[in-house]
């Protein structure tokens, strides 16, 4: 099985992604592809997928390719080659890969794909939604207030809150705020990266997991891990952590809450992210869960919770949602045209 | 202001979206762009945009044309010629157009457009996500139950019921149940369409009432109309409601509840549809107000609704929603390159 690994991409997340695609280049069999910030697409060079290839602009000088029915197409002396894989990677973090452009892009122009499906890029995508969604199947999550730049109105929680935009990932924008006087400059943060945000209480020493999976027939789950943070995970922490090659330690749990984290991701999971390898990030607090948030393009694939990273992957490939058969007939334009004569 | 009106694409509504076509085209000055069942894009000569163009297989002498960045492109013989038009208006009804793949493209390629953005487009295209945006606002919406093709549950309400596939519109697939013997059968034909499905309390002699509009600076909403119908709206009536001409009469409504529909429509509008003419359809029961469906991209743009249909479009087309600009400089690469030195 040959993938296309799909990163970079107009998002504040690209460089996360740029680190998230050389995690996997060792690990699985794949084309890079590379979306730059004008959204041209390029060819990258496998043995050159460096950090440095791209703060350099260095990657304008492999083929740049064009998006097509079928695939991505790089120009020829005579004709155009198809870069060859069989099934396309969603590796873009944040804007253009989880808002659902890029699903929309793949299944517009019909290239199989891992990764979140449009409904499942845009619920994910907006964390008010996800609590929507949560809400709606009845599961736990932290209370919240949403407020819009320009309808600030006053908090309704006590301090410590924690303050997110309502669209990113990757802790971009969010603050702890502990008092009154810290929140006008962590809305002000908050704010330059989205027009709204969500506020929710802050539980000091709240317990938190990551567990992954996908389905793909049955279910294929992660290790269950508490990751090692400081107050929360910062941005260049995840340089080091998509990387990580050691073995991820099973999270010690009480009885129940294991069971409790994997009933929640299952039920969160069918049939809305179907196609997509996700990763939940839940919280335990006074021996209740609750899903903190769902990531549906993790970073690196959140490859390293799996003891057997590949076989997940290659059983998704071959089980990704199919696009349903729409008949276009011209049913109704015939028995129209056929009634007036 | 010119404009590129894009219509068909793959969805079970592809035929009205080219009576919709049809209804605009005396309407206002556009370039007419097709996109067939196979996903090819085809520029329409306007003096010959009749159903039958499409019916017969004719469209295919017409040019094709490529989606690129800026724009669609047609190949020439020495080099390829832009499509010139200002804004485009997404009218491709149902999938492809309200799915959020039509929005995702257009703006991945940068083209202006007026139409619903991908978040607007996924929760009207859903009515799971509706009700729940529409819970959240507070705004009223009938109770409803959710069933997944796999999983068949008892139903919650008494008959009649009304069933409807989770995804469509246009009335396609949509059953009134007024006892146990129909219920087996209207699933089925739901579940043609779809692997989930509504169901509502089905309210006899309920009123219905249209309402349309945008906010481009301010908002322009059209009248009110209670749209004439048997049982519901079928699908070949829509075609002679398109092009209507006559002057719509404004709904005779007791006090409070114009008001109320106002009050509920913009309420939604914001900031969720900013970019998009859509058409908010109310039922009125028992001097209760309740939002039954929202169409981000309603048929003919809702244009007969409008007195003057021009100004509003020409002031949404000026005032489009602007993508963020998200800098991409490779602060944290750069920062870690430096470290290592």
């Amino acid at each position: 099985m040959q993938f296309g690994v799909i990163f970079g991409g107009v998002s504040y997340e690209h460089e996360i992604s740029i680190v998230s695609a050389i995690a996997l280049k060792d690990i699985i069999e794949a084309e890079f592809i590379f979306i730059d910030k004008k959204r041209d697409f390029y060819l990258i060079d496998k043995s050159k997928l460096k950090s440095k290839l791209f703060s350099s602009g260095e990657y304008t000088k492999m083929p740049k390719l064009e998006l097509k029915k079928g695939g991505f197409y790089q120009k020829g002396l005579l004709k155009e080659k198809r870069v060859e894989f069989d099934v396309a990677i969603n590796l873009v973090h944040g804007g253009d890969g989880e808002d659902g452009k890029l699903a929309s892009l793949l299944e517009f122009f019909a290239i199989p794909y891992i990764g979140p499906r449009i409904e499942g890029s845009v619920v994910s995508y907006n964390k008010l939604l996800t609590k929507l969604y949560l809400y709606h199947l009845g599961i736990n999550t932290l209370d919240f207030q949403l407020l819009h730049k320009e309808k600030i109105e006053p908090l309704k929680f006590d301090y410590p809150v924690i303050i997110k935009p309502c669209h990113l990932g990757s802790s971009i924008g969010v603050s702890v705020v502990r008092d009154e006087s810290e929140l006008s400059y962590a809305l002000d943060v908050a704010f330059e990266f989205d027009n709204e945000v969500i506020i929710e209480p802050f539980i000091e020493g709240v317990k938190e997991y990551n567990l992954a999976g996908c389905k793909a027939g049955n279910f294929y789950l992660s290790k269950i891990e508490e990751p090692v943070k400081g107050e929360f995970l910062d941005f260049e922490k995840k340089y080091l952590d998509f990387g990580r090659t050691e073995e991820v330690k099973e999270a010690e749990l009480v009885p129940g809450i294991r069971e409790q984290m994997i009933e929640s991701f299952k039920k969160l999971y069918e049939p809305l992210f179907y196609g997509a390898i996700i990763r939940v990030d839940f919280f335990v607090h006074r021996g209740q869960v609750y899903v903190n948030e769902i990531n549906a393009v993790p970073g690196s694939l959140a490859n390293y919770l799996f003891e057997d990273f590949l076989t997940p992957l290659q059983a998704l490939a071959r089980n990704l949602p199919k696009p349903r058969a729409i008949p276009i007939d011209y049913h109704y334009i015939n028995s129209i045209q056929s009634a007036k004569k």
